[in-house]
């Protein structure tokens, strides 16, 4: 299995997308969001997505060289238009937009619109938290895209709308990147390609009916991701609705129904200026507070110790710049190909 | 079992806070307050609170006759002291401080410490939702009354700490009204007074070990509530420590640790003008797309319909506005002994 470096995979995956038409600034933001999808060991939002971009530039779904624009704004809101260009680029100005709001105004939000898919959502929320304030993001697939039933319901009515928060600490910041569903889709089709079953509660066949088969997901009549919560699925789809609601209605970009055919990423960012609401040292020894309560909480049976929402992430990220990327087998075999219908040298 | 009108209930206990020297608008702020979570099925948070708030009175956690104040704003954001009055009449200043502050500034953030109880948080979120305007409240207990374990962990770290979000529709606003604990405690006492075992899920005693005995939660040492999401509970916890952030640490009133004794409620509320992000029809029409979407959805097998978050509440409360509210015979005691000790009248 190839393993390369960030620093090595960043200007490759560039080359490529300047290669296919984008602008240098553009294509470098892309390929840093990417890599540091890998490098925080979210592998499924990294450079495996590179041939599915090209595909969309191909196609026309994205717009290589398209400007984000603002439609519309007062001091504390915006709302934007991606134009349908890489939703790296739009995501990224939006949440630029939105802590240059709440330096101003101490709280922000910004809708965004006609975006492609912005990558991993906890990204923009760790930008907005190191400006010393609290980063809010949610996010659906533009009202398309849907996988997920309602609580009590047998159809597909919803996307697995993921919601994303980072505080700012004295150290590394809080992160949670959530789905409000079970689990994201990808990681059913990673155990269907291994002929393995999912776990209770995951799915529901296209009968209504609970399944342990993956295949189900795929099947005509297809089944049914569940909502967070097992038993208490009502939760999980309350948190849907309100990031279904909160994405897709304030952006106009559209809440998840059979009207919207077009795949894309709705968002609502917020950015809260910590020291609008408190002096910022009397923040951060309540956060700090927090997080030296939580570390100390002794462990479960069958765990070993209390991680903090994001550490998982900040540990495998440690690892992967010392030791480098893995990069499975099928991927690199992609990414070369791409690489050499675009002239483009891969990494030795 | 005695049956009440909420018509007759709501100056039946307005007369005994007025009595307990609480001045009159704000008994019957209270008063209603206390009705409506009856009205809508929460019993938890209704009547049933009054001999507690009676006690609170006398032992001054209390000050029937605070007023609550703000302490700094800006043209979207405020922090509010409740002076350890009447939660309910800070949490509804916050709340009416946060729609006027988004009429102007498109959205707006209020934190607000040193409240008591606030009762049912859904109360404000739907207020909120009656101004053309999505509501969003995150609470905790003051940074004290820790219940719930972090996931992976064995002791109690955080409180159940709930989100609550409204959203204005053509029809009844949309309504999330959930803890980010599997359960509230309440559920888990009266399964012990029943004398019946929790579910799978819900508890680890104070080895870390699951249960299904209710009393491990109040043996000593004790056992912890679990995060929501059973073996994907990292979700439930890391919205439970953004929840703890945003109302305990925005506020100034304490994320949960041990360091907080005194109990309360710190909360955080955002009011987002929707038409300061899309008009107001596009809004509406996405929004009422969402809701005919989602309660066109068959069932799945073992449930008769989809209901929209809020819906089961709105159902009780039509009818129990035609039928009466039921108070169990407990309660209803308890309530004549308070009122005789005040000399109010109960209703006949």
């Amino acid at each position: 299995m190839p393993i390369i470096s960030a620093d090595r995979l960043v200007p490759f995956v560039r080359d490529m997308f300047v290669a296919a038409g984008t602008p240098a600034p553009r294509a470098i933001r892309v390929a840093q969001s990417l890599v540091r999808s890998n490098l925080v060991g979210h592998d499924s939002h990294g450079v495996i997505r590179v041939p599915q971009y090209m595909g969309g530039i191909r196609s026309g779904r994205i717009d290589a060289a398209a400007e984000p624009t603002v439609e519309h704004e007062s001091p504390g809101t915006a709302t934007m238009d991606g134009h349908w260009g890489w939703g790296q680029v739009a995501a990224w100005e939006a949440t630029q937009l939105a802590v240059r709001k709440a330096q101003q105004s101490g709280l922000a939000g910004v809708a965004l619109h006609s975006s492609n898919h912005v990558g991993r959502v906890g990204e923009y929320v760790e930008e907005i938290a190191r400006n010393d304030m609290i980063g809010l993001i949610a996010l659906n697939n533009h009202g398309a895209a849907m996988q997920v039933a309602p609580f009590g319901g047998r159809e597909r009515r919803l996307s697995s709308n993921p919601i994303a928060f980072a505080a700012p600490t004295s150290g590394q910041p809080i992160l949670v990147d959530i789905t409000s569903s079970v689990v994201a889709e990808g990681k059913v089709r990673v155990l269907r390609n291994q002929g393995r079953p999912v776990p209770d509660g995951w799915l529901i066949d296209a009968s209504g009916r609970p399944t342990n088969d993956p295949n189900a997901l795929y099947a005509d009549p297809p089944g049914a991701l569940l909502p967070l919560g097992g038993p208490l699925g009502h939760k999980g789809y309350g948190l849907s609705v309100l990031i279904d609601v909160m994405s897709g209605a304030l952006s106009g970009g559209g809440c998840s129904r059979a009207e919207h055919e077009r795949i894309g990423n709705a968002m609502f960012i917020e950015a809260i200026r910590v020291d609008a609401f408190v002096p910022r040292a009397q923040y951060y020894a309540e956060v700090d507070g927090l997080v030296t309560s939580l570390k100390s909480c002794p462990p479960a049976v069958g765990f070993t110790e209390v991680l903090l929402p994001g550490e998982p992430e900040r540990r495998t990220e440690a690892r992967r710049r010392e030791e480098g990327i893995e990069i499975d087998e099928e991927t690199w075999h992609q990414l070369s190909d791409v690489a050499r219908g675009l002239s483009v040298d891969a990494p030795a």
